[in-house]
């Protein structure tokens, strides 16, 4: 770890002076005190790519979820747990050269959350639960005018048509690139070591082949290095 | 950790001979293949109780849901995810003397839930979610006739009116023993290391002091084998 730091002030890496944003995680919506609404990332593979930029010299802004992995050394760490304040974390984050947006935010939250906890009436009756679409931070980064990176990278985790709905997200965000990825359970991706993700650029799409999310990290943070070279 | 086994098999505590079943943590009911129904029990409480039964002879039967804490050493740990399955492993054990149910069962699962990640039709409506009330596995056990436990023991997590609620719920689900606690977010004890809880018996109710989670497991321990007595 000092050898590590010791490299990173003294070899002045490809995102020397780069600042990057990088969210990650899963978010939860609460319903009631004791009750979420919540998604199965892990925060995997936000940490790896958050430590990956950190390595090629980038200042990191990392914005995470309740993830249960622990966030990277060396970066600029902001918690939060729901979409609403993902955003507000990334709004009051500096102006950036590139963001990555690999949080698996929720679409929609409860409208009608209670401060108390919710309880069986005895009628058998769930409480009607009312939702609303949160904010999408990637289409609304993607949008800003002065103040949007560079390049901005959304993720799309899929269980059908993986590359024909990661290409008309990346149109519909308006967002630069798009990885892709199978979150079937079958594939073990998602809480998982491995990923196999497919990168949608404005020029076409690449398949990469399986391997570690440490690898697929490291991989998109050369890819960033170089389109902000 | 070998004097502690050395222990129990040389001093034969109190509850030697018993066997005793213990849930623990909380249930995710899932909504698709990437989001789910969640609550904050940490399994914490449940982690404790189940140690504290052990240290004292007992056989323990341990059926926990996803919980960020891992389960005790020696003791028989059946994982499980929804609350149906919780119920399952439940019956599917062996009879037993007592049984504490400290899990956080999900009140409600959803119906409809999908084999396929729901998404967002641009419609802004969030897809109608349909719930079914959950098995109540307190209530069930408690029910039992010829292999109902001589002792069942339920937790209230209440957030208000902690011990009027507690004690309609002692009648109301027909077990022996309710372990109330204040779940309330200023109390800091849903996730939290120490609890303040009220034992509601047949006989009345008593508020015992806020200690830590390992103090509670081992004064509602020794309370049990007392009662096995």
């Amino acid at each position: 770890d000092i050898i590590t730091a010791m490299q990173r002030f003294f070899i002045a890496g490809p995102l020397a002076g780069r600042k990057v944003l990088v969210t990650s995680g899963p978010t939860h919506e609460p319903i009631d005190p004791v009750r979420y609404i919540a998604n199965r990332s892990s925060g995997a593979q936000g940490v790896a790519i958050a430590g990956a930029l950190r390595d090629l010299g980038a200042e990191v802004v990392f914005v995470t979820g309740p993830a249960a992995v622990p966030p990277p050394h060396g970066v600029q760490v902001v918690q939060v747990e729901t979409a609403a304040q993902m955003l507000f974390a990334v709004e009051a984050a500096p102006k950036v050269d590139a963001a990555v947006f690999a949080a698996a935010v929720a679409d929609w939250r409860v409208d009608n959350s209670s401060a108390h906890k919710m309880k069986k009436d005895g009628s058998g009756k769930a409480p009607a639960l009312a939702f609303s679409e949160n904010p999408d931070i990637l289409k609304t980064v993607s949008g800003w005018g002065d103040k949007r990176p560079k390049l901005v990278v959304g993720f799309a985790a899929e269980t059908d048509d993986v590359v024909a709905n990661a290409t008309a997200k990346r149109t519909r965000k308006g967002c630069d690139w798009i990885v892709a990825n199978d979150v079937s359970p079958e594939t073990g991706i998602m809480g998982g070591t491995e990923n196999a993700v497919t990168l949608v650029t404005e020029t076409g799409t690449e398949a990469w082949p399986r391997m570690s999310k440490s690898e697929t990290a490291r991989k998109l943070a050369v890819r960033i290095a170089k389109a902000l070279a």
